[in-house]
């Protein structure tokens, strides 16, 4: 009964095989294994991208951030949802890579990006020419903070309205693989064919240890890619643990059976909790994560019962009535099994 | 016959098991995992600085990056040998991380820092007050990066002139074990107790599979370091497998008892060329790595045998007369073994 | 009839003859002249701050981005209306000066910061630890964007409420004398009596050629404002011309003699605008700027006369229907006499 | 007999006459003031060049700074003699704008760039690929700060070295009119047609009160030089009085007029140094400035009698043996009369 974060669960025993089999003798450092090879091949087939430029992070905050930097220039503004990730939980990251750049926080429900309001940003944005910071791109996180899904129409009809203004587009993909679940759209359909310009594709929360993959699929800055990770600390020497983690992400769908252990999970326990007397859903249930309220009461005996999760927000009080209700966040993993959404479910109806 | 890096050779078996070990079940990201820790505690006890803040970082470019950002303001400058790896292989990261400060490039032998050159370079410095930029913090490399090791002693007298210009001391340690097992000296002897303010405490060279450990032994700038590392990209949401290789690292001195292997394997072969007519060494050999120039002859048949490592400089050509000298480095880790070592001195000899 | 904003004015005669007759000789550079000994004087007197560090820059936003940066941490975020010049009007000035630190935009009706607002904001900032931006320094402007003004009273209820939160406050007073005008405050009481501890002092857009003083009330951060200015490219070797500009502003009051006829045309033009059948005004008029709407037939007879200033927000059209309200901007300065102001009325009345 | 710097002169009559015409009525702020205009189209036209952008600054660091950051990306270094003003006089202004670039330094006596340096520099930047920061961009400063000048064919020499590895060439032309005025070049010979594509046009210190014009002779960065310089607080909103200094400049000549005098006055001080016994030059005097020593009895005479001038290097003594030699620093600048430097050379002979 953990649903803390998706950080928090343990990597897939394969991953932890395809590591042990990295480990044999030597290996060329700095992304010249031969398995970095095979990643770049495995990426550019499952997103029909042969061109692709295909790189290796550890972090999603490093993924985002070096590629926003290549998209963006310091005297620029990128266009985030006020929720997303690259404002609220990198501690400026962003504004560290591009040099100062902005970020513009554009409105929708759901931490999804309304296209009306995305529209209205672009517009006011530099108006005054050399006074104000200067369009630079756009980025949309899918899965979303709320657990919410960008279907391939939505990201085709946010993507277009950024390039009616010349903008590049990224997509925060640290749990792309869940909006696939989700959307059982193809990678390239959801990326490339819908307008986006640069993916990162997560695997630290879906199984990984900690590896996210940058694919720019037009790899005109590729090299200036190289550059800014090397500059930013985030080449490692030692790259064939990377790209083992990831060759074993990428091969047999593991990455796509993981994202959908996670999604029925979440499916389960939001259904779960909308049978409780009271219990409401904060955002629809799309991905893995699921925020709901129900009565305090519930809350109780999950948190005696060792059930881990946050309040959402955080500021609220465990002591209290016992119908009063409470909301919280419950990220599900690719780990999480049925047994420990039920009795979780069962402390909930008490 | 791998002598292209240390960071070409794997990982240590124990290691492997660590991270195993670690992969149970969920545990807090960021961190906060217990067996980070167990790591704090088992860092400060073996530098006997107790109120030491220790952080880890997965690159050695973003720990010595990071650590001269707290140490050195944009408008100053770090003091640093000509050939060390801030200055010549990180892509800038330093002055990325500092924001804009400069390096200054002090000269001595087998890149070691002249203390003369040291202290003319400092007194050169802001000279002419606000026009120029200013002294930031000084960088010692040890061992460095021909090879060679600083004593306790060439430590302290660098850093006691660095101090009476109120200069903080950082000492990049990628290769801090090779450095105690050549010295024999304490790990407090060679740092806190030398004027080392913060100590770059590198494993990735030496057995494990990335992982660096900060140790700020004046714990200051302890939240400063923290936001730059997350700001940076650099804080790992599943940091137990982070935790998990360096507790492995200090624990039985495995970190110790790698080293001497790297160091050994690199005597015996250093050794054995000098043995070569016409051999001799660019540098003394003190860590784990050689530096020396034997008859093309020589590197043909390694060459030819499968031999690995580079020449040094780069650009040298292996066709050309047989007696002519070339020049190469060497470099043993914890895997090179006597037999490889044997064979490649077999190759020299022809 | 030239309303387009203060800048466009020429300077006063007596800041031209201080030109004329600083230009005698020789002169220390860099601020080491004798007019900047006097300069500094007089603003210390005039600031009742004795122990004030002050120094000239000779643009606004330079003036401000420099102060922030001296406040704000790179991984910090500056609390700024969101009509302010630092997020509108500077290209982005204060995240380059910084570093890359974030501005948290405050919401409150006629450009002025609701104190409700700023707490809401400051709360909600940080609350995630390492994982956020932190809190870093809150700026007001006096005279606002808008063109109303902080009482002593207003200042000092949102400085305190930073203070409680331990972050510094900067003014940008870059109409610091209209605000003053305004209010018949002493300079000391809108600034460091209420909590004020850094204020850009601005002359630009009062009468003079282009200067601005920074007023550091804790000299604390003055050398390392110093070095940033500096650094910034924004400390004048022939320094002595910003000196006697300064030096003129003042001197025998000339700097509230200029912002009380600026205040004066203002107020005469306000309420003559409200004596036109339908218009009115978007912000009350406190300072020397004019926000006000009325029919479009006034606005056509004005622009044919040949009325300078701008409609706002700029895209309106000014053909169509005569009596459709259009808003506008219309700036005073020292230099708007009660003539221009006339004049411009019997335009739109018609 | 003030030879401390050609920053401590005062600005020319027609300067001052200009900046006081220009003080009539309103203009259009930020740049779009019509003397502007006049100014771009006669900087084009000396230049022989109808396409450059022109841009005014009002410090040569700025002009500098700006200009080198449109020229070189946060990952390159910028190639400039180790006595240069961007490396020894701006407290790391490039490294600021440039977001944390290098400055590579090169040899060469009197401060002029060795080509064989230069190309040995270039060649060993960059070698290891990613790992090393990249060549970003050639400065030349003309005249140089040790009073030399590069002939057309010196710079079109090492332009050509940089051409050869794809880098733009920026000329840092604080005391450009000093070098036309000692080659009888024409502005276009030694700038574009040699090469260059970014100059700083120096006025500062050639008879205006601070006014340095930049021209990009390719203009494909004009919008990312205005950006940079908004960003950089370097945008004057009343611009007119930069514009009118500049427009004096470049009227009948002034700019070389003033340029020659001073540069008269120094060959004329030069001169009557090398007849005193014991003196010599320790740089050739080729622009406005002298390096030369003489007896400690001249050097006490002249600061007896009030001379003002810098030991270089400074830290000499003034008291001491007379007959010792002491090397000093003497500038001359646009007023420097011959009856100061005669006084002044009296004075040293005894």
């Amino acid at each position: 009964m953990f649903f803390a974060s998706d950080n928090t669960s343990p990597a897939h025993p394969k991953v932890m095989q395809a590591l042990a089999d990295a480990n044999e003798g030597y290996a060329m450092p700095y992304g010249n294994d031969p398995i970095m090879d095979r990643v770049r091949q495995k990426i550019r087939d499952l997103f029909e991208a042969p061109e692709a430029a295909v790189y290796l992070c550890a972090t999603g905050t490093s993924a985002n951030s070096i590629a926003l930097a290549c998209l963006c220039q310091p005297w620029q503004t990128v266009f985030a949802h006020r929720n997303s990730h690259v404002e609220e939980d990198e501690c400026g990251a962003p504004e560290f890579f591009t040099g100062g750049a902005k970020i513009t926080l554009v409105a929708g429900d759901h931490a999804k990006m309304d296209p009306k309001a995305l529209r209205e940003a672009l517009t006011f944005t530099g108006r005054a020419g050399v006074h104000n910071v200067q369009r630079g791109a756009l980025t949309l996180t899918n899965t979303t903070e709320n657990g919410t899904v960008y279907s391939v129409s939505d990201v085709a009809e946010l993507a277009a309205i950024a390039k009616s203004f010349d903008l590049p587009v990224h997509m925060d993909g640290a749990r792309f693989a869940n909006a696939i679940a989700a959307t059982n759209a193809s990678p390239a359909e959801m990326t490339w064919k819908a307008g986006v310009d640069v993916l990162t594709f997560g695997g630290t929360k879906n199984g990984l240890l900690g590896v996210e993959a940058v694919v720019l699929f037009n790899p005109d800055k590729a090299w200036e890619f190289e550059l800014r990770r090397k500059r930013g600390g985030h080449l490692f020497s030692k790259h064939r643990y990377l790209s083992a983690q990831m060759e074993a992400y990428v091969t047999d769908g593991l990455w796509m059976q993981l994202a959908r252990q996670a999604n029925d999970a979440a499916a389960r326990l939001s259904a779960g909790i909308l049978d409780i007397e009271g219990a409401s859903l904060m955002h629809p249930t799309q991905g893995n994560t699921v925020f709901a309220s129900w009565p305090r009461g519930g809350h109780k005996r999950a948190h005696d019962a060792g059930a881990a999760y946050y309040f959402w927000p955080m500021d609220q009080d465990l002591e209290g009535p016992e119908d009063e209700l409470l909301s919280a966040r419950l990220v599900c993993s690719w780990c999480t099994t049925s047994q420990d959404v039920d009795q979780f479910l069962s402390l909930l109806r008490g």
